[in-house]
């Protein structure tokens, strides 16, 4: 049997439906997992004929298939019923059902991941004015999954066949970057994405580090971040018998020489991960959580409410999300009910 | 007549010479220009003879080209003599007497171009620390040229046939950018990169202008610089008649799409332009000095002092500096002794 991955569904009024609708009849996907889908199966329907979709060929309760009385053998939509609110909900509007329902699904998907019912779990996306009208105490999926399953330390990975890189910082004004920065952190990330990249069958990975500052500080006369605390992580992770490159000045350790010697970068913040890598894969990358408990992907994108249940989006990100999940459960090939 | 640029020949410790000598006999630059470097003859020869290179063949003393008594007209090498310290210049050795023969150079060029003698100044590198010791008080070409030729605003523009960008800020670290940004420092950017697009021949420029934070910010989430700073100069810019795309988030920005849009970008701090650039024109980049009331271009690379007097240094980026002063100058095919 193929590995089972549990997909969520992400904001109903988002594209989520529709992707996963056609995850389900993949080829590709099929090939390597069986994707169940977590979420109204009563919404998909609507979607599907919205978009044109055919609907969900499997339905079955979720209940049905956690007590094991059911196991879909080439995937299925496992429903999480309808509230009565979520009957109106409208496709590409910001809604208070729409965010509760995201939530519900991603609520009802993390557990049986902890538990082994699935080797990984792939995410469709949220909005986050709608959880936040929906009073979900969080503002995005990673803070969500750290807390429901007690993870203390995360990271975010992106990941394309081109460029693999992994974030020390996230989502922070970048005046807020340099205060951010702490030895501990910049280790953690390194720690966390070599560890990613042993399950990718990199046994020994080559990380590059950059610095923060230009010319990565050029011996400390456009800043210190580098000797304070970019050299000492770095020197821990050596001891840790980690092959690093860096830190290396920002804008020549994206060149073609220094990609080919890198399996994985780690980056000080958000933009200096992320300008290279939509240069290299803007269609294709993929989210991963690293650090959390379970293996988590999702796609590189947002909800597209302005195309949402026409079936206009591309799926590449979202099947790409899939098949790193599955690499990254390293389970790629049989797998048995545990 | 093809128009006459003068050329530093930069640190006589690194590539610059060497460089300065194989310009001076490539068709592809005769072809557009008349190459005249100024710098020491006597240096010229020796570095020659290390290098494997042929003499220059046409030699003039400075003061009879200045007098006018001498009209090269295939390009020459203009003689300043030879001090008695530069007479134990090393390769690849920061010392005093290449700084100061490299700052004579520079100093010896300026003044003609300023009164038309020449279209176009273009500078080989030169060394900070050579210069430093040599007592110059100034830390690079920029502030140099922006002193000797009375410029009271100035830009760095990295150019190339694949993107060409404007920073804002420059040799900073990156904890110092947000506070040194200000609507004049980014509305004299915009204005001068416009003019020089202009002389590129490019009537209505299109420029594309990035957010300083991740997602340009998300209206104030993750920094307010766009909306207090970014966004008034563009207004003003647009008032101006400019057409500008922007504040877009800065990895976004450089996918091929946005690109195939985009004459000119002008960016935020040094890396936010610096890793696109470097990845799309890591040997052919030209760096190009905005706002002062000369053409003056450089190419995109030090004084590499390994490889000094050993003519093993790629001319790439050194000739499109040529390439583009002569673009610049918009003299391309004749011109007439003033």
């Amino acid at each position: 049997m193929t590995p089972p991955v549990l997909i969520t569904m992400g904001d109903p009024a988002g594209i989520g439906p529709e992707l996963c609708l056609r995850a389900l009849r993949e080829p590709a996907v099929q090939a390597i997992c069986r994707p169940l889908v977590v979420g109204s199966a009563a919404l998909a329907r609507r979607v599907a004929s919205a978009a044109g979709l055919p609907p969900p060929e499997t339905v079955i309760p979720i209940a049905d298939w956690l007590a094991g009385s059911a196991s879909p053998v080439t995937g299925a939509w496992l429903d999480t019923g309808l509230p009565l609110g979520a009957r109106t909900i409208e496709p590409g509007r910001v809604q208070a059902a729409a965010g509760h329902e995201a939530f519900r699904s991603i609520r009802a998907a993390v557990d049986p991941v902890i538990r082994g019912r699935a080797v990984a779990l792939v995410t469709a996306p949220i909005n986050k004015a709608a959880l936040h009208l929906a009073d979900i105490p969080y503002p995005g999926h990673t803070e969500m999954l750290a807390n429901m399953t007690g993870a203390w330390r995360h990271a975010m990975m992106l990941a394309s066949d081109q460029m693999i890189v992994s974030l020390v910082t996230i989502h922070l004004g970048l005046a807020d970057v340099p205060g951010r920065l702490t030895i501990e952190g910049i280790l953690d990330t390194i720690r966390l994405t070599a560890d990613a990249l042993r399950r990718l069958g990199k046994s020994d990975p080559r990380l590059t580090v950059c610095g923060l500052n230009p010319h990565a500080g050029e011996s400390g006369l456009f800043g210190t971040e580098e000797t304070r605390l970019i050299l000492p992580a770095i020197a821990q992770a050596r001891q840790d018998g980690l092959t690093i490159l860096g830190p290396l000045p920002p804008d020549t350790a994206f060149v073609p020489d220094i990609r080919a010697q890198t399996d994985a970068y780690i980056v000080m913040y958000h933009d200096q991960g992320l300008i290279p890598f939509k240069m290299l894969a803007f269609e294709s990358g993929v989210n991963i959580t690293l650090g959390l408990p379970i293996v988590r992907t999702s796609p590189d994108h947002g909800t597209a409410f302005d195309i949402a249940w026409k079936n206009k989006a591309s799926t590449s990100s979202f099947f790409e999300s899939i098949r790193w999940a599955v690499r990254l459960a390293g389970t790629s090939g049989s797998w048995e009910q545990p």
